[in-house]
């Protein structure tokens, strides 16, 4: 029997699907991926996915054991262990992915959505190691969120629980994509900072002038921190209103759950102090007095492009 | 040895502090009380505590043993067992409490404050019995709230979660006692029915005439429960607004921890659907759709008068 353990980390994204073995500490100790359009028959697509799994285990099977597998997943729902109605994704419907995953493979699966592995990636393997409380803010193309209270991811009473990118930021403001206006997620996403931007340059002639060369059809986010970076003032501009936005709503989150720290992770968060300066700055200043001083906006220590199968795994790693 | 068991339940109160012995089902044994204004020295307030717990608890001796001490108090840390710079108390700064009660009486004392008190209540003796997610609010001359996930109640890391009255409802609002701008318990407490009624009935000339005898200064919320159940049309559209004031905050609250129920407790909880259906509306209409038709907004079934001593009492019952 071998003595020490593993787990495999499964991140199920809408174009590419990563799998990964995970030791205690964190190792990653292999990695395969395939493409998840590939296989618009589910069953199909964990037949492949078990195939990986299985190639992956060969060279470790004498060393580890295998504890379980743990999938983060868009739309995915940790108390059923399905995916549902995920609109990335080839699948439609309510897929009970656990169940299947679990028949080919016989070993324990638990599956939860992106922003919820990422919290508990956090809490195993990154910053939030030892903290009780604290909240996982995931920027991305939309806004995800998870929240550990007493210890314990919050899932809520169906596993919908986390949605801080759904909470009003501006009542009546931008349309959101969930057919609502004025949505966090609607400012503070990459779909959020690219509108920021067009609103910026198309109401403001003399800064349209400024960059007249820029298609501003084709701007990314990661232009946008580049030219904040080389001292753009519209640039610093957007990360200054899109920095007011989240801290305003971080004011209001900590009266919740209190948390020691909050951790921003995602592509948008490599921005660095550019982004967090003014998350920090606006929530602070707009604290009850009883919380200021008090709770730290840190940038996630985890390392992003393999966080999401880290998050997976400390699924399965957080049972023990 | 005695074999059944007995909790002491103490809601102190800027006025008064009620002391009670509640058996494990909620059943009232016996209560005393005492002004807590008539002992400006802490430390005689104790000992007259201790004294009538003492005396309280001695025709029940043979029968039970005592198994704790719970106390609510404004500005109750659960943590710390300390009142902390309570501003409607006579004791100014942190008061050790749960050490100086502890030090009397000789058995475990736990301390919190009010609206948690009033979670714990509901999860042990009211309607929230059995769930494991769910959101008290406690409205009063503020607004408190406990929210409850995964079993436990969510003290935050200082013990200062759950402050869902200075969570901000209408950016640069009215004014609040705790210095800022728009918190919801501005608008959703006795005193924020007050003021919405000032308000309305000095914007419009037509309802003051309709008034005139009224006299603004001495308006209590239970006149205007009272005119509402009459039909008074600006009555009932100040419970149009409170209700929607706290739906469409609420409709927030339900992205982060996702409760199968909250339930809406404290005298102005008393005017029952006059004031729960306008919240049931706002908030549904406003849930983001994955939340709809799932969250059940009830009146507590903790009795008004007693349940701040039950909710002490379960501090001590929940550590079973």
């Amino acid at each position: 029997m071998p003595q020490k353990e593993i787990v495999v980390g499964i991140d199920i994204g809408g174009t590419t699907t990563v799998i990964g073995l995970i030791d205690a500490e964190g190792t990653i100790l292999a990695t395969s991926h395939f493409a998840t359009e590939a296989f618009p028959d589910i069953a199909a697509y964990i037949r492949e996915m078990a195939r990986q799994i299985t190639t992956l285990l060969l060279p470790f099977s004498t060393e580890y054991s295998m504890k379980g597998i743990g999938i983060g997943a868009p739309n995915g729902n940790f108390y059923h262990g399905t995916i549902e109605h995920a609109p990335n994704l080839v699948w439609k419907g309510i897929i009970p992915l656990a169940a299947m995953v679990n028949k080919i493979m016989d070993t324990p699966v638990l599956v939860t959505n992106d922003a919820n592995a990422a919290a508990l990636g956090e809490m195993i393997f990154g910053g939030a190691k030892g903290m009780k409380n604290f909240i996982e803010i995931t920027i991305g193309t939309g806004l995800g969120s998870g929240f550990v209270a007493n210890g314990a991811l919050i899932y809520g009473h169906h596993g919908l629980a986390g949605e801080l990118g759904h909470t009003i930021a501006i009542r009546n403001g931008r349309a959101c994509t969930c057919g609502r206006f004025g949505c966090l997620e609607a400012y503070v996403s990459k779909r959020g900072m690219i509108q920021t931007f067009t609103e910026m340059m198309t109401s403001n002639t003399d800064e349209i002038k400024e960059s007249d060369a820029m298609d501003l059809q084709s701007i990314t986010p990661a232009m946008i921190t580049e030219m904040a970076m080389n001292g753009n003032a519209i640039a610093l501009k957007i990360f200054d209103e899109t920095g007011k936005i989240l801290g305003l709503t971080l004011a209001d989150s900590v009266c919740y759950t209190e948390p020691e720290a909050i951790f921003i992770f995602g592509g948008i968060a490599m921005a660095g102090d550019l982004l967090l300066n003014p998350i920090r700055h606006y929530m602070e200043t707009n604290l009850h007095h009883i919380y200021r001083g008090k709770i730290a906006v840190l940038p996630s220590s985890l390392p992003n492009n393999s966080a999401a199968i880290l998050g997976a795994a400390a699924l399965i790693w957080n049972q023990i």
